[in-house]
This record gives C-alpha cells, sequence and structure tokens, in this order.
C-alpha cells in the first residue's frame, strides 16, 4: 500500500527524509517550547533584547523567540482562512508534527484532516492530537497530498504551508479544486523563484538540494490555481518579513546550514515568500 | 481617423458619456480642490469632524475630504508601481482627465504616456500638463488603449485605474504585455464582480447601466493576467477601505445616485474593490 | 439540501425572483389560454387584425397571440431536436412552468426530466403533468441544471429555452456533454450581447438588473460549445422575427416594463436572439 | 517565388491539379453559359421540366441548369456577407477562375481581391475581369490564402466558396482574422464530414483522393473560429439543397464520376454541406 | 449493449469490415506459420534469396518471411514496453487476431486485455488463448478501446499496433492516461501523415479508403500525447524499415492491391511508419 | 546594449559564468586537439586501451579520447539535421566556442549564425572562424537566442547542442518557430530531469547549482514542441551512450568535480541525455 502512497523516486527521497530527520533541533527543540511542532519558517521582526542578557540562556531565549515567529506565521496564515465554522471540514496538505492543524482546530473548533507522505510525522502528529484529547476532531492521514482519497466537495479550506515545492502545483491544485466546496477557500504559503530574475539561482538550487525539494518560479501558481478554478483574493509578498527570523536563526545552535541560501536568495531578490489566498468557484 | 480609435458602438457610446459628462460636479469640484483631476473613487477613513461645524462650508469640507481620498487612492497605486527612474516611460491606460499621471510625474520624474477614448478628456488633461509645465514629459492621446500603437518593449510601468471595465481584458493585457520591458510592472484598482457570489448581482448590474460599463468577475483578471505573462506579486482587497468614500459622498451634494448601487453591491460581497500589483516575465 | 442545489447567493436571488413573481400576468394569463405555461418569449409576426374589433376583449385577443407566438417558438425549438423516439430520455435545462417539457413528450413520447432553481416553479410544473396523467413520463426537480445528478451518458436531447443567462456556460456545458450519449442533440434558444457592437449596452444591462441574470456575449457560446464537444449543426438569428412578439407585448395589460429595453436592444444591435443546435461528439 | 508560394507537397499537387485540369467540361461548359465561370456546386431544387423535350439540346439545358444552381449558390454565400459598401475591400480565399469574386463586386461595388495557388486560374480569372473592365476593381492574385500579403485590418468580409479542405483551417483563420476588420463578416461554404457518424467514410475518402484534398469534419470548423475571434451568426445545414445538383450533374455529360461518391456521402450522413456566417471580433 | 460499444457509423463499417475480411489471406496464410495471426505489417530487409529456388514453393517462402518481418515488428515494439514483470496488467488496443498479446505474454508472463470491436477477431483470438491454455492470463474483450470499462491506474504498458488510425487519438489517449499506473509505458506503432509534404496525399486517401480508416497527421500524435501526460521517451522512423516488406508483398499471391498505394506513399514522404513509446505521468 | 541582450539576473550570471571560466582546462584542452572547441559533453564506448600503456602520456590520450567522444556527439547531431544545402542558412543556438558551428559549415558548406550571451565566447568563436577563413560563411553574435533579431522564415535548420537548460523552452521555440522555414528541421541534445521519477533528485539540483542553469524536466520539452508547430520525428535516448564519457572524464585531471553527480543522476534515473529532432510545420 505504502507503494502507491509514494508513487515516485522523488517522493520516496522526500519521505525517507523526513523520516530520518526525526531529531533535527530546529523543529524538535523549538516544537518543545509549547508543544506546537511546525515545519515552517517564521515571520516578524525578533525582538533583538533576546541577544542580550546572560549568555547561558541565550539560546533558550533564541529558540523561544524562533518559535514565536513561526506561530506567527501560521496565525497569519490562519488569519486568511476566511469563516470557518466549528462543524467545518478543513485540509492541511504536508500537515508535517501537526502544529497548524492543532492551531487550526483551536482558533475555529473544525475538524481538520492533515495528510503527510512521511509515516513517521504522520504517527508523531497524531500522538500529539491525542495527547490533546482532540484525536477525534484533529486527524493525521499517511496519504499523498495528490490524492487524498477524501470525498469530493466538502472542504471549507485548505492550506498548504511551505509543502508545495515537493508536488507539481497543476496536479495539487486539481486535487484541491475536487475536495473544496464551492466558495471555500485555499491558503498557501511558500517560497517560490522570482521570474523576473530569470531560472533559479544558485542559491535557490542549494535550496533545492538540501531539502530534496523543486522550488516553482511564481509563475506557475498562478497559471495553476486560473486553470483550477482558484481565484486569488490576496497575495502578500512576506520575504521582508521573514528575513529576520532567518538572521536571528543563523546566530543560533539550530542553524542547519542552509540560512546563508535563503538570506543570499531573499537579498539577492531571486526567491520570494509568499501568501496566497484564493477562493474556489 | 477616429473610426479606428473608436471601433464599437459600445466604445462610442462610453466616449460620448465622458465626452458629454464633463460637468459633473463631482469630478470638477473635486478636481478644482488642487487641479488634480480624478475619475475614479477613494480609500481609508475620512475624518468624521468635517460633518461638524458651520453648516455653509460643510459641503466644501466634505469635497475637499472626498477629494483627499481620491488622491489617497492615486498615491496607493503608485506606491505599488515599483521602482521607476526618471528616464523611465510609463502608461496611464484610460487616463481621463489627467490626475494620477501628472502625480506620477511629480513622484518619479519619469515621462507619462495617456490614453483615453474620450476626445474632450485627451484635451482637458493635456492642458493642465501645459499650465504645469511639464507637457514634454506628460503627454495625453486620444487613443484606445487597446491598440495604443506605443513601441513595444519600452514601458517600465503600466497602471489602469478603474478603466478595465469598459474593455476586454485579454485583448488589453495582450497590449500591455507587447508595451512592457521584461521585469515590468502592472497596477490595476478595479472594481470586480464577486465570483463566489455568483454571476453579477442587481446592484452591479445598476452600476454596468449607469456608467455603460461591463464589470468583471475577479476570475477573468486572473486568467487574463496568467494568460499573458503577468504574474501577480501583491493582490489587496480595498474592499472594506472603500466603503467610507462612498458613504461620505452619499451625504454630498456632489452625489449623482448611484452610491446606494455601489454601498449595497460592496455590503452584499457582491463586488470587490481590487487592486493587483504584477511583473511582467 | 436546498443550500446545495443553490450554491450561490445570485442563485438564490434567482430562485427566490422566481419563487415570488408567481403572480405576473405575463405568465399566468398567457398559459392559461391553453395549459401551457411558458417563460419564453415568442416569434413571428402577429396577426394586426387582433388590434381591431371590439375594445373590450382587445386585450384578451392579445394574449391569445402573445400565447401563440411564445407556443411558436417552444415548437421551432422542438423542430431542431432532431429524432426522438418515444423510449428517449430528454431534458429541459431550466423548466420553469413545464411548457416546453410537456409539448416535447406531446411531440415525441419521449420521457423529460426538467430542472429548476425554483421550487415553486417544480411544484407547478409538476400539477400540471399530473393532470395531464403524464407524471411518470414528464417529471421536474428541484435541482440545479448546473449539477443535475442524472445518470451520465443517457440523454438523447437537451434544450435550454432562456436560462443559459442564468449559468456558466463552461459549468453547464460541461454537465450537458457528460449527460447527452455520443450523437446527441442539444437546443438552445437564448438572448445574448452582439461582441461586434462591443461590451454589453446600457439596455442590455437594464434587463439584467431586471431579471437578476448576466447576459453572455454570442462568443462565449461557442467557445464553451467547442470546449465541451458540441458541434453546432444550425444557428438562426431570430431577432428580426422576435421583435413583432416585444411590439405587441408592449402594447398590452400584461406588460411589465422591460418592453423597451428589449426592444433597443434589439433595434440598436446590442442584443441577438438565437437558436443554436448542436451535436454531442 | 513560386517556392515560397506553393510550401508542401500537398500544395503542389493540388496547384498541378487546377493548373492541368484546364478543360474540364464541368467548368467550362458551365460557365460558357453567362461567362462567370464557377467551381463549386449548386443549392436548390432543379426544373424537372428541362429533362423532357428535344434530345438534341436536352445536354444543353442540363448545363444551363447546373449552372444557374451554381450561381444560385454564390448567390446564397453573398446574401450573408452583411452590409457591403461600394468603397470596401473583400477577400475571396481560394478564387478559382472568378466567378464570385465577379458577382461580389456586380452586387455591392466593393473591391475585391481573389488568391489561388493555380496560376492558370489566376490568368484566366483576371482575363475575365479585363474582358469586363474590372480589372481596377477585381485582382487576382497567384498567393497562398494562407499567407497573402495583403495589409492586416484592411477587408470587410472575406469568403471561401469550397476551398478550406486544402489547407489547415488554424492557420488560414488566424490569417484572415488578421485580414479582417473588427467587426468584419466572413463566410464559408464547404463540405464537412460528420463527427457524428464517427471518422471519414469510405466515400469521403474516395472525394479526397478525387481532388487531391482533406476534407475536415464539422467540428474543426467550429475550433478554429472559436480559437480566432470569429463568431458564429448563421449555421445553414444545406445538405438537402445540394442533392439535386449532384442527381442531375450525374444525369448529365460532364459528369466526371465523383457523383456518386458525394450523393452516398450526403444520403448515409458521413458528410455535410454548411454555410457557416462569422463576425471578427 | 452492442450498440453502445459500436457508437458510430464509422465504428460499425470498421466492425463490419473486419467481422467480414475473415479470409483474406494475407491474415490468415500467415498466421498458420506458427498460429500467431497479426494485423499489422512487418520490419526489416527480407532475405533474397527466397525468391530463387523451385518455383512451387516460392510463394510458400515468401509468406514465410512476411510472417516473420511481421513478428520482427512486434518483437520490436515489445523491446520498448520497458520492464514487465510477471504479475503486470497490460493492454492491446485493437487486438486484432491476437498475436502481440500472446507474443507479449510469451515474453513477459504478464496478464494481457485485448480489446477489438470486431467481434469475429475477440472469438478468434480467445480461441487461439485457449488452444495455447493461457486464457486465464491472455483475454480478448468485444469493446471500444475509447472506452474500455477497465479499472484505471491498474495497467503497467499498453499498446497499440496499428489500430489508432480508427479512433480519435484525444479521446484514446484520455483512456490510456486514466488506465496506465504513474510510470507505466505506452508504446505505438503506426502509420501517420506528414505534416511536412501538407496534408494527405491521394496515396494516403486510397489507404483511407481500401481499410476505412483515417490516418492522422503526425503532429496530432504529439499534440494528443502532450495533452493527457504521456511523454516521448523514444520515436523511430521505421519508414525505411518497413518498404522491403511492402515490396516483397507486392510480388506475393496474397498481395491485396493496396501495396501500391503504400509504397508510392513512403517513397514520395507523404507518410511515416513511426514507432513511439511514451511514459505516463 | 548589452542591457537587452542580458534581461536577467540570471542571465547575467550565466554570461558572467562563462565570461570568467575562459581557461577550464575541460574545454581548451580538448579543443587544442584540433582546434575544435566544445562546451558539449560526448557520446560512445571509450576505447580502454588508453587507460595502459606510458603514464607520462597517459592524460594526453585521455584529453583526445574525450574529445573524440565529444566530437562523435555533433556529428551525432549534425547526422539528425536532414538536408542542408551549400546555400542553406542555418542557427546554433547557444554557440559556445564555436565546434558544432564550423563542424556543420564543413560538412554542409551552409552558412551558420550562432548566438551567445557570453561576449567572451563570441570573441573566441569569430577568431577560430577568421583563422580557418570561413568568417565569411561562419558569424558568431553577442545575442539572446530568446530575441535572435534575424529575419523570419529563413533557416532550414537550428540546433541547440546543451544550451537550453539555460532559458524558457516556451519562449525559445516559438522564437524558433518564428525562424524555421516550413519544413525546416530543429534539433536538440540535452540533459533532462525524468519526470517518472518524481521532480529534481538531490544530484539534478548540483548540476543547477554548478553551471547556474535549470534543468527542464522531459515533459516540458514536448509541450513546448507541439505548442510551437515543432513534430518529433526522432527520439534518441542517449543516456547509456554518455556514461563512459563521464566515466572516463571523471578519471582524468581534467575533471571539475560535477561528474559524479552526473553519474549519479544518470544512473539512478532521474535525468536523461537526450536527443530530439523536429519538424518546423
Amino acid at each position: 500500500m505504502t507503494s502507491t502512497i509514494l508513487r515516485t523516486d522523488f517522493e520516496k527521497s522526500v519521505a525517507a527524509y523526513w523520516n530520518t530527520h526525526r531529531n533535527d533541533p530546529v523543529n524538535l527543540r523549538l516544537g518543545a517550547v509549547d508543544d506546537l511542532y511546525h515545519h515552517h519558517y517564521g515571520v516578524g521582526p525578533y525582538d533583538p533584547t533576546i541577544l542580550d542578557g546572560p549568555a547561558e540562556d541565550r539560546e533558550q531565549r533564541i529558540i523561544a523567540e524562533l518559535h514565536r515567529l513561526e506561530s506567527a506565521q501560521a496565525d497569519l496564515l490562519l488569519d486568511h482562512l476566511g469563516p470557518v465554522a466549528p462543524g467545518d471540514l478543513v485540509l492541511d496538505g504536508g500537515s508535517g508534527r501537526g502544529g497548524t492543524s492543532i492551531m487550526a482546530n483551536q482558533r475555529f473548533g473544525c475538524e481538520v484532516d492533515g495528510v503527510s507522505i512521511s509515516e513517521y510525522q504522520v504517527g508523531f502528529a497524531n500522538e500529539q492530537a491525542a495527547r490533546r484529547g482532540i484525536a477525534d476532531k484533529v486527524r493525521f492521514h499517511f496519504r499523498n497530498m495528490l490524492e487524498t482519497r477524501l470525498p469530493g466537495n466538502t472542504r471549507q479550506a485548505i492550506w498548504t504551508n511551505e509543502t508545495t515545492m515537493y508536488v507539481d502545483l497543476f496536479d495539487l491544485y486539481a486535487e484541491f479544486a475536487r475536495l473544496l466546496r464551492f466558495g471555500g477557500r485555499y491558503v498557501c504559503i511558500t517560497g517560490c523563484a522570482n521570474d523576473v530574475t530569470g531560472l533559479r539561482s544558485k542559491a535557490v538550487s542549494r535550496i533545492n538540494e538540501h531539502y530534496t525539494c523543486d522550488i516553482h518560479p511564481r509563475s506557475q501558481y498562478f497559471k495553476a490555481l486560473a486553470a483550477n478554478g482558484l481565484v486569488p483574493i490576496n497575495v502578500v509578498d512576506l520575504t521582508a518579513a521573514t528575513i529576520p527570523y532567518w538572521e536571528l536563526r543563523a546566530r543560533s545552535e539550530v542553524a542547519t546550514g542552509i540560512e546563508e541560501s535563503f538570506l543570499t536568495a531573499y537579498r539577492e531578490g531571486s526567491f520570494h515568500y509568499l501568501l496566497i489566498a484564493a477562493d474556489r468557484i
């Protein structure tokens, strides 16, 4: 059965990456702050005073601040989700360790299905939901978001939080168009290559190699949305808002070495951090 | 020669409307405030204290405030135009009496070509440029923005300020794609029908009839942009920001009677006031 | 369940319009002539002698003549339906009070399903079928013609008699392509805007407002047909043939006030009355 | 220079066919009746009495009748050309020996350019125009209608009278869209394969072989029109109207042997004789 | 039930052709050599020495050699099928008398479903499978390959061996895309018209008439593949390799008369014999 | 003027790469063998005996062998160029130091224009042509192959030898379609990502970073060709044929460090080395 969830060598290597990178401190230590485990980046300025003060817990302050910025990013995403009622069903496409899904349930009371091709992450996230006593409302599935097997025309909202660089966008939005109710909302936060500076830069290729991913150009998002009845209502360039997160992370012990590639790519303009909110018609 | 600029009965009736509505106080009296004549609406909250104080110049205070909101809207549009250098060429598509064109020249020092199918407006706007001594930099042409006859690959930026409801968007963006340099910017502020509430509502039909225009659904904008190499970088829903303008205008002597249709359409959600900024690739 | 039939505010307002305009004499008094209740217009010249003669039953003669022209229009539509056998299934998309459906059953002996988003109309039409004893053959359903839930590949013929201005044509013809058998026939009679005169005129906007509808340009029909495997075999411009109907109706007591807008639109050429017959391939 | 007009082996063989079939009596003898030389077929019932009477000039009566039906066909085509003023320019795409071009000039007084890839036909047609003293108004060019080299946006009307089976329709209508003024009219009379009966039948293949042509399915016409901004306003199935012409021709001495293939194809329904009138938008 | 398998007159005439041409020696006598009955042509040089030697069994040597070349063609097709495991399911689209299906089972041990619209051929092929004791692995169905009713996402490989000239390629590849697993392989051997020499030549029309088929231009294959997620990995022009087969066949008693048309078409370059191998993505 | 040739930061960085990597021994030392300077890889097995024999000129033997394989690759490309006459014009898209251009002139006697965005390479290649006395026949231009400014409809053949990973394929093939005569030939040799294994692998991302390029998936080539009237006639998977070149190069002193990424990518199947020959229609 696994073989139909992981269709390609690429998907298998992505799954293997996340199944084996279980102990990356940048995810675990930040998640431990308040048990919301994220697999995305942050937005907003950091508090520079955390760099001052006693050295012994300086790293701890940085960790807490990075985590605050990541949760702020998830909150920003949820701000664009439109009205979601307690009985509504929503989907988290590429749900990682479940952080955003849990926050959505907390905010709206809605039911959440998260899907991920990392069997390890699915297990981890389901444990989180169980520990919070919301396993009946927030469920994580070992499934491919290109083929969720969820019933069509049922979702009031869907989001992808930095997961679209692992899939073909036309396939993805065809599946989301099938799942969303007429008038439902899709929100995407993603890094994307800037068509205006040309094809992918060296820095973007380094990020692709680091995460075994395949960052799309910005234009591809709008073509794939238009082809699948998803109409933007808000598009926000978050590039300037995410740079502080990377600057702080670069100074932290949890830095993974990819920080400079992100900072170079954002600063040279070859890469955007973008939020897109779109309606299903 | 006129006949090739005005190709259809529809265009002729639009031109006739603007050629003959020369004395609409909502345009003339507001423009007289500081000699920037606008043909678009405003954004931002109005100062409620203007409604207090002596009745004899209350209307004058309303006029000034409406004009301030309209100029704020034009400023917002120009904020999204990206870097424009003094030597750059830009285009104002549907330039009316020239207000936004003159503001662009003032801000960036760039050269502006404005086109309009109202021969009267073109004359009026050129007089304004002459009086300001910038006629060599800011030029208005009696031409159709679907066929500007300007040389291709020359424009650093193009905008349309509430003029796209008079034309086919695919034809328009094909022409703009021809004119813009690679990496150039297009900014659009427009009212558009909300696909999510269905086809055009009664209120939207009344606006169509009032202005002899043909308001497009939001989806049409994104399809036509995607088909012509124009990639959004910012999309802002200005609906809430424009309602105060209409509320104030409804209380003014320059109200034309269409105010209630706008307020109804915006409040029932069948109509958006949208800003789109997109890059030419 | 209603909520999934009426997906948008637009559809709700259309349904409300027809649910509440129950007593419009233009529909009821004409239908009473022979118990065929139409919700479309007529074609062919009227007999001018009906305007002569005694004043007391002049209006009655006009009513009968208008009704005759409407039935002639429905007959013309059925003339283009191709060979339909008694066992065949056909669909009336937007069936109103059921007039054309009943005529089709009378002519071909076929089974007819009519769908309408006006629950009132569905009830009225089903009563008509019951009274005629053909309820097993002619059925009306409270459903959206964009999503009929009828089994695919079953219909020998489908028609829409002046109902396409309430829906997106690409969605509609995708559903019809699903329903029609290979080689089945689709017939459409509709008013449409003339692309050649430009976008919708003031008169067309008035009609849109009056009926809460959204008249499509002619080009949209042929694009949507081509995209859905529906190939025209006959296209007839009925504009000249329908003008007499409106002229007569304008002189009648059942005039609703919209007559002048139709006459203006037809005469200025901004509006066509069109019949399209197309085959499913 | 010839080599750029005749781009393919197919075009060369078509040109060779018409350059060498100079003496086909079906064209020459009919043309000799009144010096209007046609290369298309006829419509309308023939007068059965011509078959009676003295045998010695029976064939002559048949010839005259066939010619009358062909001229009636050309008249029908011109009936759909819309208003054409004396100063207007029109194009005859695949002009043969010039019959329809001359009739258009006679009826409207307009200027006609005819193009053909048969150098022989161009010479013949120009001689006809010279003899009638209208060579300044009616001009024939040895050119490919896929690439006329005529200036764009200049034609009020264009027609093709049974010539589209020699070219790719998408290429053809792209060229016609370039040539036609906004709102200009295109009229096509053609035989086309019926998609509903499947792909081309044996009888249609025989016609293809006979004329070295490549008859398109009906669907291809409407796809190519829709892709090039050409919107139908009238479509007429002339199949029943053209069968008498073929029946009469089959009984004549000028029969070429292809008559039975046409009659079979028309009667079995695998082939249509179609008129399409469309507007350029 | 037959009526839904044979949807059009064209399909009915194709089925009738193959149902009644049961005794064509070119198929039966060649198949009798080793009980592999083919309905396609051959590739590779023939052994010229077979033409020498005793006249009494010269024809027998020719037959054996023609059959060898046809089997070589089927082998070449199977060479491009990629890795196929014993448990895999494959499809033979237009399976004729079953030759290639049986060879695929012999080579790979896979399960084969063959579909054909000739009920006679289906029966014949199933008898062959039964006689070889592989009826549980190799099954032939009286079905239309445009609508196989086989479950989606199940086929490791699909081929069409000279059968695509009977169907619309877009419809066909949509069905194949539905059936193939991600990464599955499609192989096509077909004759196709050469776009470069223009539309179909006389010789190609004669082949169309002979087989009641409708040979597609080469471009159509690549458009239809691209539109359906089928990506070429090998394309081989087999024209030169198939000419010897036709030259030998022309000298044989089993020649059907169509040999000269093939030889003319191939030699004049208006016709290709092409192999395409493509992956489903 | 440079600024319009180098439109994007990406193009500038590509140009900078090739302008500054002037002394890469892998290009210069191999080119010195016989003054044919290549910027592409090789095909075919290498002679294993070159690794034996005296150590002092072992490297020299490897260099000569690598150069032989690169020239073999260029010869293979030219084998697919179709008939090219001495008077014909051809284009080398991304001409590097001119090796393939000079070989084409030597073989066909045709005139060659090469374009490159590396001003240094253009100068180097023109010097080579001058030294050979063929500067009137073989010309190199500092231009972007997306916008060659060469006259349309003039090229009998165009090739790209490992240069398409630097540009958008749709833009490229639109330009090539403009330049090629009807029936002209395009040949591409390129590395491309394998859609079947998913998106780009880590190894492919490393190649992208190394060369500042952006390797396209295989599917993109066939979509872009189909969209621009370029129809494949031969597609050859050269992956197995190029692996020996990389194995030998990995053992040479001129190895640049990227060899292992190529070998990994080819062997794991995430990357193809592909030749495509296509005709302009």
